[in-house]
């Protein structure tokens, strides 16, 4: 699948004001951004005018819901990234797979779409889209992984005397270093697992 | 230090023909390089007639000792890069701890050089380049560390049953993702003490 389906979430897009939303509308305009990123338009060519052109809605209608063209993008990003699962909120160990199966699978995902590889490589390029997505999506999961951790601790299932980041980054780095940085290393089928088992090992009480 | 002491190491550049070397014209040649990184002359504009004229040497000089451009430029990066400590060889701990120590010791530098910072990122954005730096620098290093995995596994030290592939992201995982993924993530003394011992605790037999 080379283009994402996008998806809608209830209530997480930033800057809507009192007005009633129109799902189908905001779809409109995200598959306006994903479409003329697919024409090989860059980000820092696209303007709201074009997008709200290609879209069929009027600028207005783009900046009742967006700041501007950042904030529409981070938007863009986060309906085209693989959701983040549920976490079942029992074992801390099963936890920590599914979060780990978040960053496979959507590694997984940038492997096999040519739009989100573009879409990633200029934002890295984008310093206000990169940092804005970092502190709207990155942090958000960072945070969800922390408060995991944490319950560890609590619950005697985790030490208490590792650096909660460095503990996030133990079990996160493997996967992102295959995912972020490397374009080709295996992404198996139970590699979070292995992974989770292996680093909880040496962070047991 | 914003502009790392080029270090000569004998043996390591490739393309040496018979000839007796110079290490003075070598150096010359890649403080030319260097000179040019810092007046703003990107990889792409740098043509070798430029990079003869800046070190004052003739072309062919060059051509002796380096295939092309991309050579020469991986030349740079590794005379820029903290040199690889010797491993002293007895515990595989003890390895593993060294090989981390240059991960942590390159962010350092990276953080701290702007030369060096602005030569990675334009040799991310440089394919060719890219690809030589990997196969010839980053590979050597990782061949180093699956050496070293592999004396633990025949020694005990380590479980034979983990992929060594695996076992090496899950050692150097979290110093990656602190060191080339994040601007500012802390790089503290004893960090790579901290991460071997707690992976190896999920390794051991």
């Amino acid at each position: 699948m080379d283009r994402p389906e996008p998806r809608h979430e209830e209530g997480r897009s930033p800057g809507v004001r009192g007005r009633p939303r129109s799902e189908a509308v905001e779809r409109a305009i995200i598959e306006g951004v994903m479409r003329l990123l697919e024409e090989g338009v860059s980000l820092g060519d696209m303007s709201i005018e074009r997008i709200a052109r290609t879209a069929g809605v009027g600028k207005a209608t783009i900046y009742r819901r967006w700041k501007g063209k950042e904030e529409l993008f981070v938007e863009v990003m986060r309906v085209v990234d693989a959701p983040d699962q549920e976490l079942p909120g029992e074992s801390v160990r099963d936890d920590l797979v599914v979060i780990l199966e978040g960053i496979r699978h959507r590694g997984l995902a940038k492997r096999s779409s040519a739009l989100l590889q573009s879409l990633l490589a200029q934002a890295k390029n984008y310093p206000q889209l990169w940092d804005l997505y970092h502190a709207e999506i990155v942090a958000t999961r960072r945070a969800r992984l922390t408060q995991v951790l944490k319950r560890g601790i609590a619950s005697g299932e985790l030490r208490g005397d590792v650096d909660l980041s460095l503990m996030a980054d133990l079990f996160t780095g493997p996967l992102l270093t295959r995912t972020i940085l490397s374009h080709d290393a295996p992404l198996p089928d139970g590699l979070s697992e292995t992974v989770v088992d292996t680093v909880i090992e040496g962070l047991r009480t």
